[in-house]
C-alpha cells in the first residue's frame, strides 16, 4: 500500500527480499504507528527471530517471510555437496517452522519453495529456484489479496459499519490485506463506510496497526476496547464483521485466529450479524480433522502484564534495543501473574462466509470446492 | 479488608467519614496497585469530582460516598433558615447525582439520607441525622456484603475456576465486595480455588484492583486479556462466572455492569457455564421498565487511546497531579479516535442467579420476592 512517511507518499510491501544483500526486508511492525522503519535480516536465524518476536506478524506475511527465509538460508549455504545442502535446508526449514506454531501458512509456503527447488540439478540451481519460488509466492499473495478484495467488496455497502479484530491488513500480508481488502476495494468503488477496530489486547494490533492502515488510506474508523463490541452490536451499531485467519481447517471449516475472534463470532451469531473470514486459499490446512488439534500458542505473560506505548526515548541506543525506544508500562498488580493464549478457534457454524480469491463460500463448502 | 502497607497489616474500609474535618476519606483507587493512599475530600464538590474522576468507583462504594457527600454538604451549610437549607440540599443532591449516570445506588443512598433527615426539626438536627444515616448506610453495605458472601460461597467448590470481570471487590464497596464476597467466604471456609481476572479495558480495573485485592487475600489468581475468556471456556477451564452490577432492573432482571460483562454472559450461556451477578438488594432499580432505558455513560476517548501504568515519577508535584505520577502511554495510532461506552446491559435470560444478602434468586424472581 501507499504510505506517507515524512510527507512523502510511496508504495511499500510488508515483506520483500534484497538479493544483493541476501536479506529479508521487513517493515518493523512493533514500532508502528510511532515510527515507520524497514529492517533487514542478515540470515535465516535473524529471519526466524523476526517472526518469533513479531517484527512481522499475520499469517500471509509470515508465510512470505518464511519462504524468503528458506531461500535466504539456501543461498547462504557454504558447505559441499548435495547431501550436506539437503540437511542444511531441512535445518533452515525446521528452524523457521518452529518460530510460531499456530499458523500453517509458513509451512505451506516453505513446502512450495522446497518443491520448486527439486527441479534444480545443482546446489546453485536450487538456490536460484528457491528465491524465484519465494518471489512467486509473494507476488501470488498480492494477487490473491487483490482478488479477495474484489470478491468481498460487495458485502460493504454505503453507510455500512464494519467490525474487524486484530490486524488482517496489508501489514499482515505482503500487500493489501485479507480482512481489509474488501474495505480498500469498496473505498475504490466510491463507497463510504465506517470501521470499528477492536484494539486487540494484549498486543494492540487493532489499535496500532489496523487504525494506522485505515488512517493512511483515509477510511473512517474508531478504535474500541475489545469489551465494547457486544454493546455496539446490541444497540444495532455494527452491520458486519470481517476478520482474517491464521489457520482454516478445510475439512471442518473451523478458523483459528487472534484471541478474541471466537468471542466476536459468538456475539455476531446472537445478533444475526454476518461474520466473514477473509483468507487466501493457500492458508487452508487440509490435514487436521478438528480445531481442538490446532496448537494454540501461549505467549509470554509480560504482554498481558503491561502495555507498550509510543516512543519516549528516540536515542540511538534505545532505537537499537528490542523495545525500539517505546515505553512499556506495567499495569497489572506487581505480585500477580497472567495467562496469555494468543489464538482461539471459531467453529464453522458461527461463520457466515469465507471470502477467498475465488469467491465467498460457506465453511462447509470449502472441502467440496477446493480439496484436491 | 486487611491490607499490608509498608509491612504493616491493617483493616481499611474503602470509604469512611472524618466528622472532625467534615471530610470523606477515600482510598485513591487510581493509584492502586502501585501506591496505597487515603485522600480526603474537603467539600461535596470535591466528593463529586472524586466520584466523576474515579478516585472511588463501583456502585456500592460511590453510593456510600454520595451518602457521605450529602451529609458533608448538609454539615457545611452556612446560610440561614430551612428554605435556604432545603435548596442547598437539593443542589448538593443533584451535583452528586450527576457525577456518574449509570449507577442507581448513589441516588437510592442519597434518598435514604434525605428521608432520614426529615425527622429533624432544626437545621442542626437534620445535619446530625444526615451523617448518622450515611454511617448507617455504610455499615449496612458491609453487612449486606458479608451476607452475600455467605449466600454465594457454596457456589465455589474446591478446585473451582472462577471468572470475574472488572472489580466488584471490597474496593467497589465499603468493604468485602459483592462478586468477591463469595470468594472470600469460600476461602474462609477452607476451600482452594482459582480466579481468572478479566483485565477489563480500558481502565484495567481487573488487572489493577481485583488482582491486587486477591493477592492481598492470598487467593490464587491470574489476569487474562478480555479476549481470552471465550477460549478458556471453550477449553473447559472456567467453571463459573461471578460479576457485580451497577444497576439491576427489578422489573426485568436486566443487569447493567462494566462494559464487556454482556459479552461474558453470552459466552457463558453458550458453554453452559453458570453466570452469577452479586448485588445488595439496595442497588435494584424498581422504576425502569427496560434495560434500553438505562443511560450508558460514554467516557473520554483517552481511556481507550492509551494505558495508565505504574508510577514512574514519585516527585511531590507529580504525586499531586491528576495522574499521581503514573505513566500514561499513548497506544492508538496518533491520528485515530475511539468510542468508549463504559457499561453494557445483560438480559435476564443469560443470568443463572442473582446472589443477594437474602439468597440466590433467578432474575425473574426478584420482583415477586422483594418488590414493595
Amino acid at each position: 500500500m501507499n504510505v506517507t512517511v515524512h510527507g512523502r507518499n510511496r508504495h511499500y510491501r510488508t515483506v520483500t527480499f534484497d538479493s544483493s544483500r541476501n536479506a529479508v526486508m521487513l517493515i518493523e511492525q512493533r514500532l508502528l504507528p510511532h515510527r515507520f522503519e524497514i529492517v533487514a535480516t542478515r540470515d535465516y536465524c535473524e529471519t526466524t527471530a523476526a517472526i518469533r518476536d513479531m517484527v512481522v506478524r499475520g499469517a500471509p506475511a509470515i508465510a512470505a517471510t518464511a519462504a524468503y527465509g528458506l531461500a535466504q538460508g539456501a543461498r547462504a549455504f557454504r558447505g559441499h555437496g548435495f547431501n550436506q545442502f539437503t540437511r542444511h535446508i531441512e535445518r533452515v526449514f525446521q528452524t523457521l517452522k518452529a518460530a510460531r506454531p499456530t499458523a500453517v501458512d509458513p509451512v505451506n509456503a516453505m513446502n512450495r519453495v522446497r518443491s520448486a527447488m527439486r527441479a534444480g540439478q545443482t546446489v546453485e540451481e536450487q538456490q536460484a529456484l528457491a528465491l524465484a519460488a519465494a518471489e512467486e509466492f509473494a507476488d501470488e499473495d498480492v494477487r490473491h489479496c487483490t482478488d479477495i478484495g474484489q470478491q468481498g467488496q460487495k458485502l460493504i455497502r454505503n453507510g455500512s459499519r464494519v467490525l474487524t479484530h486484530c490486524n488482517a491488513g496489508w501489514l499482515a500480508c505482503v500487500d493489501i490485506g485479507t480482512a481489509t481488502a474488501p474495505m480498500y476495494a469498496a473505498q475504490a468503488a466510491g463507497r463510504k463506510f465506517h470501521v470499528f477496530c477492536d484494539e486487540t489486547r494484549p498486543r494492540f494490533q487493532g489499535a496500532t496497526l489496523t487504525a494506522w492502515e485505515l488512517a493512511q488510506q483515509g477510511i473512517s474508523h474508531q478504535v474500541i476496547a475489545d469489551n465494547a463490541a457486544g454493546h455496539l452490536m446490541q444497540r444495532g451499531e455494527i452491520d458486519l464483521v470481517i476478520v482474517g485467519s491464521d489457520r482454516t481447517l478445510g475439512r471442518t471449516g473451523e478458523v483459528a485466529n487472534k484471541i478474541g475472534t471466537y468471542t466476536k463470532a459468538v456475539l455476531a451469531a446472537r445478533h444475526g450479524i454476518p461474520f466473514y473470514v477473509a483468507i487466501p486459499l493457500s492458508t487452508i490446512d487440509w490435514n487436521l480433522r478438528s480445531g481442538m488439534a490446532i496448537p494454540i500458542e501461549e505467549r509470554h505473560e509480560s504482554e498481558v502484564l503491561g502495555a507498550w506505548g509510543a516512543i519516549s526515548n528516540p536515542k540511538p541506543e534505545a532505537r537499537k534495543s528490542k523495545s525500539g525506544g517505546r515505553t512499556y508500562v506495567r499495569v497489572v498488580n506487581p505480585t500477580s501473574g497472567a495467562r496469555n493464549p494468543a489464538f482461539d478457534v471459531t467453529p464453522a457454524e458461527l461463520i457466515t462466509g469465507i471470502i477467498t480469491e475465488r469467491g465467498v463460500f460457506k465453511p462447509g463448502e470449502l472441502a467440496d470446492q477446493f480439496r484436491s
